[in-house]
């Protein structure tokens, strides 16, 4: 089964909005097992909207959209698809009153703008949508479901989860697909691909291996087939672990979870605390950590030491040191890092000080310099980057090299390294 | 002129990654009055790149490719492009020269894989990748220009600003095109809608409207197309005064700017600083805050207090509040704010204790419950929220109403209120 997704907006082509919903949609699609072969970013516009879909109705089994079913004047996605699928607008009373009862809810007036939000085409069915006023639509032509959502991109997951997923699972006899993913951490993409060429090359033709950088991580994606579920499920698992055992620790895990999951379940296994002093970061370690629901359990606070005179009076960074040394200096984040250990009473702190730039650098500390402090009750130490990006990038790049060196320090002393093989 | 853009990849298919390039490449186009109509995605996959192609080829001024030019066997957009255009891959010296000092400055191997990295087509022009490995490449055939490019963000980037827009732009003569964007804080698209309902009504053909809802804020855009640019300025100016007149102070600015920039504007322009004592946001606030550039004149730190006893422990909220009003509290908050206030040395002072979800409510409390507090020198105040939504965009939620607390706070007490009109 195929299925091609259609996000509608002009707010997708001037570039103003990112486009994350059909991340979303063609993550749930694949774990159905259909197989997404296009995505579509199209204009708030009738020609445009009929185009797309000339193309698509009758030329594969699902089509997925999104966008253009807002109560304003630049929304115009409704009335195409009733004319196209050749039904008239019919007010719908189910959805008329679910409109008025959000209004209420949310204390604001009823306006008449809204009760269109309530009018649907008569050749449709009503997709209910729990949490907002645009209803989703869905109609069938030429063996090809189309399914109309709004763009908020809370909204089209509820009736995504509710209505379609479950519509969808029992027309469903497809042929089985099998994802696993390996993150790594710290090495480039080629250095990989070099270091697995021959396991690369023995891949039957049913199984492929994708290489997914981003900032300083790259994932491992082996998607395989067809045939039977378990059979793929056990073959992507044994050429899984044997990419796992050639590339050792760089391996952070091998499911799909974020960087801030592998850290937050390790501290859980080992029941340890971990707590941050950052200065260039602003916060941003603590806000990841904290992304992840449980982290309670492992983290009681932290402090953001952005100024000197802070770092002196919370970190007792001696005023010597800062004179001499600087803030962005092995010196100063040792000294975070041992005090920030002790102030929130955790197990292990990260200390990070650095120049992210775009401005601040100086010949010998350019922009992108970062040291990165690690405390536990046995020792500290610290190590030195220079990232090359920009701010934001660098920040991004600092958390992984932070959270990895907390993995790295975790999988010594409590793992007795077990993934190095 | 007219664009499409095409960006190519199973990551993007399978919904592994967001695809953040479109939408940079559509700002770019558009600011040079080019109109994206249309982004497709696909996979690596000889035939889907060949049928975008067809498809684009000979219809549209300009084509821009992104994904598929990595070293991995994964990567075939390059061989396909060379066949499509009918050329021949050559070794380019000025490239491999490159590759290899790119690989020499980030001490890594040179591996044979790499070479391949500087084979192009002999039928394009080599557009220099500054700060990657994978060269651009600019083809041409039936009036329309194909310009291929790695998926790599930052380097895409660095090719489009050094190579592509200036080729671009030489070429141009197009119409004008002009946008505006104001930022609206706490209010719903509809709300606006209604109230703008007449000034919208009178824009005449050639300038849109359009409403950009994301989490608690409401971008509105106008879109001025042909005829002069000075004139196009003038005339949304003039629209874009009109309905900030109308909608009074949930103006939050009237240029297309984070509210993390409105706010470090301010506080800037006022000489002030702003602290934060987050519990359930995590050092978000700060984090977010932080991201501006220049943001060291406003910040000096934060404390992240996640558990109860450091509360305790540095904000100095009594015992017996966090056992008779719990830690997600009205009298909690004060405290937490007035405390940190005086910890960081801050003008202004925001704290933060709520339920994000997606576990942890009880009927009295429920999950989205949050509590936000404000304390300047002259007085202390919290204000209840509930937000109906995931922990991400509890998060996100929370950010924008503490933030927007500090804007109103700083109009009124600096600005005399001047957006109230």
């Amino acid at each position: 089964m195929t299925s091609i997704i259609i996000t509608i907006g002009d707010e997708l082509l001037i570039g103003q909005t990112i486009d994350t919903n059909s991340a979303w949609m063609a993550q749930q699609l694949n774990l159905l097992g259909i197989s997404v072969t296009r995505r579509i970013a199209i204009a708030d516009d009738k020609d445009a909207i009929t185009i797309a879909l000339d193309e698509t109705v009758g030329k594969t089994d699902i089509v997925l959209i999104t966008g253009g079913l807002g109560p304003t004047a630049d929304d115009i996605t409704k009335p195409v698809l009733c004319d196209y699928f050749g039904g008239k607008m019919v007010l719908n009373d189910h959805v008329l009153n679910h409109v008025k009862q959000i209004f209420s809810n949310r204390n604001r007036p009823f306006l008449e703008l809204n009760r269109k939000q309530a009018e649907v085409p008569d050749v449709c069915t009503v997709l209910f949508n729990r949490i907002g006023t645009a209803p989703g639509m869905w109609f069938e032509k030429d063996k090809t479901i189309v399914i109309s959502m709004p763009g908020v991109p809370f909204e089209m997951q509820a009736i995504m989860e509710d209505e379609v997923l479950p519509r969808i699972s029992e027309r469903l006899k497809g042929d089985a697909i099998c994802h696993k993913t390996l993150i790594t951490v710290g090495v480039g993409e080629s250095f990989i691909a070099d270091q697995l060429a021959d396991i690369e090359r023995s891949l039957p033709a049913h199984i492929k291996l994708a290489y997914l950088p981003s900032l300083g991580m790259v994932k491992l994606r082996l998607t395989a087939k067809g045939g039977r579920e378990s059979e793929l499920q056990h073959e992507t698992d044994t050429y899984a672990l044997r990419i796992k055992q050639r590339l050792g620790d760089i391996v952070a895990a091998d499911k799909d979870v974020s960087m801030e999951q592998i850290i937050v379940e390790l501290l859980t296994r080992h029941r340890l605390t971990v707590t941050f002093a950052e200065s260039c970061t602003g916060g941003y370690l603590a806000h990841r950590l904290t992304m992840v629901p449980g982290a309670s359990e492992v983290f009681k606070g932290s402090v953001v030491t952005y100024a000197n005179d802070i770092k002196q009076r919370y970190l007792h960074v001696p005023e010597s040191v800062l004179h001499t040394d600087g803030a962005v200096s092995e010196a100063t984040v040792l000294q975070m890092a041992t005090q920030a250990r002790i102030m929130f009473d955790a197990d292990i702190s990260i200390a990070v000080s650095g120049i992210l730039g775009p401005s601040g650098g100086t010949e010998e500390k350019p922009v992108g310099l970062v040291w990165i402090g690690l405390a536990t009750a046995a020792h500290v130490y610290a190590r030195k980057y220079v990232f090359r990006h920009d701010r934001i990038r660098n920040k991004e790049l600092t958390f992984n090299a932070a959270f990895d060196l907390i993995r790295k320090e975790l999988l010594e002393k409590y793992e007795g390294g077990e993934n190095k093989e």
